[in-house]
């Protein structure tokens, strides 16, 4: 096992210390490799807007050193006793969370983001070993019920942020049976997960309208993402043509926005479903819902199994993110850029060539 | 035909002559049987809150004089040349809308009652012969698209108010996947339609909770009803204590209230189905809906087809409407006792028995 570090517990990250949110170089320890865990070498990790979130504590529920990291690929190089789907060697790959209760009716039915005890890859304290740490580091451990394999065709970077913005719209474009082909879909917002909205509602055969606030978007929606159309959410003349023309909407837009003027855009029957948390409450007039029987919901990630569905789907119908590889002390710059949009569409950092021990630093 | 009144097109009813909402007697005209029309003699018509709305024009769209009345029960009198389904004598109901466009998506796959273009029983102005006017009153004239038959073994007057109100309740239940037995299955509010909703969710096999603002219906709710448990939705212990029990919920509270609180009880991928209106938009934190992939939907009566599945599993399954059969001139007094939640659980106008030309009141 040439590729194992010396001593496997040891491992590096970058962390950040306070609400900043600065990143550096951070050293610390994973936990002996379980009976049922596997240990991997990180390769590559997303940038996803929710470990921003949290290395600044804007959710209050930061603790620090606060390692992020949740879009996690790499190869394994340890598996435990008891392990019986993983072998050292495979390409596996670790999204948002690294466990849960496994025996309540969510987990028993392989909705795992859904049990109330499930356990974030990131900034979960008095887990095992302690706190738990993300993937801007060179190695994790992890029991295999949340990992997954990589399929061979699809290139270990692209892979990453499937692990988190690919499965949060894929699988509530098939819980709510909006993967049908010919389907109208909506997508709000054209970032991180909503290009990659718009590019399963399109393997899923469906006529794709984005919904914007950047009007510069527009070329890049319909040129290289394969939307069928685009229009501006403040256009209100768009708006007012392409009501009830929707028969879902998926929301990816985390900022405070009125959903009312979306509700409109669904034929009745239709879905608005969200998948990024304003944090302002959203006001429904239920009279717009009830007219139409309507219905607004959110989503959260997915369940273990539908992950491995959705990457093996995407390995299939060539669905890959739009992604800028970084090297690992390019990520505060990156977290910049993420913040005022500048990115297409996902910055993943190239762990396994960039990450080096801070004495090389 | 002695059913049939002499001229067939006089009609008398009861109408609202201004927003002070007070009935009197009023003269008015049906339209001749038209080839796919029904005639028939009302014998019983139901109040609903919303011909209360409506008289009172606290929707803003009503224009009088304005005949109430949805609810409708009576016996055909004459059928047009080519009308199938009904012949002279049958037991008819006609609800919340007598014609559609027929030919629209929703009206295409039954769901008449989300067509844009709708026609409702009372108020709906420009429709064929003028303004549309509903069942308080002698007789009425309608497509027999929208006219269903009333089971044998359903009291006329219990079958009334399964029209609108029931069909409210019966229609999402059925929709949103609430009519399986086992499932547990919130109501909220205790009218009209909340305690068809009780009955009908019994019917279905669920356990149902009761959740209401006033204590002193519990032992109704349990006793009479059948609810399996209730509790006062301000008693924060109880609720706490109910939190992520039900798979779904019917609210019927047209009354401005926070919904925070019930999305509360969902467990996760639960649902909560509003049927009431209420005025100001309610506020709903995303993230109560995403970590739980819950979902707050609309729905508006049901479309004809489920009208009759719906009356016609009353009458096996003995669902039935608690009901007091007042006489037409009553009207007025059960109106203010309706405003002031002082009916178990719906008036019943007894038409045929009490609804007297003006020169002998």
């Amino acid at each position: 096992m040439a590729t194992q570090p010396e001593d496997p517990k040891k491992a590096l990250g970058w962390a950040a210390r306070d609400s900043s949110g600065l990143l550096s170089p951070f050293n610390f320890f994973r936990r002996e490799t379980g009976e049922k865990d596997v240990a991997l070498k990180i390769l590559y990790c997303g940038i996803c807007h929710s470990d921003v979130h949290m290395m600044k504590n804007e959710w209050g529920v930061s603790t620090y050193p606060l390692v992020p990291g949740h879009e996690i690929v790499g190869i394994v190089t340890k598996v435990g006793s008891k392990v019986e789907k993983f072998k050292v060697g495979d390409k596996v790959g670790v999204g948002y969370m690294i466990d849960s209760c496994r025996s309540c009716q969510n987990c028993t039915e392989n909705l795992e983001s859904y049990c109330p005890q499930f356990i974030p890859t990131c900034g979960a304290e008095n887990y095992r070993d302690g706190t738990t740490y993300g993937g801007y580091s060179d190695s994790i451990v992890v029991d295999e019920h949340f990992v997954i394999h990589i399929p061979d065709g699809l290139p270990l970077e692209a892979a990453a942020p499937l692990l988190c913005a690919g499965i949060t719209v894929y699988s509530p474009l098939r819980y709510f049976g909006l993967d049908k082909p010919g389907l109208r879909i909506g997508v709000v917002g054209l970032g991180g997960l909503g290009h990659m909205a718009v590019k399963f509602a399109k393997a899923f055969g469906a006529n794709v309208t984005v919904i914007s606030t950047s009007p510069n978007k527009e070329k890049e929606a319909i040129e290289h993402l394969g939307a069928d159309s685009f229009f501006i959410s403040h256009d209100k003349d768009k708006m007012k043509a392409a009501r009830g023309t929707l028969d879902g909407i998926i929301d990816t837009v985390s900022a405070d926005h009125s959903v009312s003027p979306l509700i409109g855009l669904l034929k009745s029957h239709g879905k608005l479903v969200m998948v990024g948390v304003p944090i302002k409450p959203v006001e429904i007039h239920v009279s717009h819902l009830l007219l139409g029987r309507k219905m607004v919901a959110g989503s959260n990630i997915g369940g273990m199994k539908e992950t491995q569905e959705m990457i093996d789907f995407a390995a299939k119908h060539d669905v890959k993110p739009s992604i800028e590889v970084i090297p690992m002390d390019y990520v505060n710059i990156a977290v910049e850029r993420l913040l005022k949009a500048d990115v297409k569409y996902r910055f993943v950092i190239d762990i396994g060539n960039t990450l080096k021990p801070s004495s090389q630093l």
